[in-house]
């Protein structure tokens, strides 16, 4: 029996998943010159505020080995709880190449990861039960491992905006969390972008409220 | 002691207010041949599926003079303690020349309402309380007036998305609340445009879920 697939992200009121990153590449916010970039830093202190509900969880610490203690409650659980139902993950070739750089040694999905790439690379395993796999045929290809890689768990499309897109374009997403941020960006990258709205009809499944942010939870379907 | 000055609107997920408008103006929406003209059929068909959990409600079919019964419950509440607390409404030219045309001869305010234009036009009073003054020397007069009217009621910054946007812009909106109706726009009038997004500062204040929809209600500061 298979699982769901779904994504989960968080999103500015105004329906961006990131900051404006013109200026910015993965490579130079990783890189020790990088962080005494003024532009650096404008990104970083956006994406600190859009991402400021996730960063004191417990789950959160504990996963990307910050440190031991950190809150509980609701948000927790919701975080928790994703990374719990996810059995394999799909991710773009950009989400990846940042997180190469970012992620701890034990990268925090400890399920095999299939990253959409055109670069030939041998599967890179990593400490902990993560493996990265590198597809290059394709979204739909890259799904389908990760489906028979889950069994039957859910299969989390991780990002970055345009990999999400690409699926929910397809009509292979059937349900998604968008954690709103009580942030303005008013530039960036729109999570809802390059998308053909008028065929997807959504419903509400849940709405969970933290004294931070706004946990809505969507099915959907092509019509 | 004044009351807050607020603003109410319903926004697609992905952020927007209402449907392109490019080849539909609100005349034609409410001209006979425009109800013929399937550019007019499509963007009635957004706005409804946007507006879709306000129709059924009793307090809105009661307000627009829709018929009698409805739905009671979350959505019914809210919507008429929106109204309720509800001292005076500015609004701009444009939703004002769009309601003319819709509104019931009972106008659904039964307060003063302040429309900001440069059209000179003696106060238009309605039977069940409504009174248009039309405001010339922009919007802090009109917000001004509008305060002195609502006494110690709120005062509500009624539409539309351009009004919204100078209040909010200009760092005169103490709190809002968003609807976020199960929808995706793909293109139209985006709630939040035209802002220095950089200088407003938001906090989450509550969240409310119905069946259909979610409020989010949202405090602002300048910084």
């Amino acid at each position: 029996m298979a699982g769901k697939v779904f994504f989960s992200v968080t999103m500015s009121l105004d329906g961006y998943m990131a900051p404006d990153d013109d200026e910015v590449s993965v490579e130079r916010v990783f890189s020790p010159e990088g962080r005494e970039d003024p532009a650096v830093q404008r990104w970083m202190q956006k994406w600190s505020e859009l991402q400021a509900w996730a960063f004191p969880l417990r789950w959160f610490r504990e996963n990307l080995k910050l440190g031991e203690g950190g809150e509980e409650g609701l948000d927790n659980d919701i975080a928790r709880a994703t990374y719990d139902r996810t059995g394999a993950s799909v991710m773009g070739k950009r989400m990846f190449d940042g997180g190469e750089l970012a992620w701890p040694e034990e990268a925090p999905f400890h399920t095999p990861v299939f990253v959409v790439t055109h670069e030939r690379r041998d599967p890179w395993e990593r400490p902990g039960g993560t493996t990265f796999h590198f597809v290059n045929d394709g979204i739909e290809s890259a799904l389908s491992q990760a489906r028979q890689a889950a069994g039957d768990r859910d299969v989390r499309i991780a990002g970055g905006a345009e990999t999400i897109q690409q699926y929910l374009d397809a009509g292979l997403v059937d349900e998604f969390t968008v954690t709103v941020s009580p942030v303005l960006f008013g530039s960036g990258t729109r999570l809802f972008d390059r998308i053909d709205a008028d065929r997807l009809a959504l419903q509400q499944v849940r709405a969970e409220a933290s004294s931070r942010v706004t946990h809505l939870t969507y099915s959907v379907a092509k019509r």
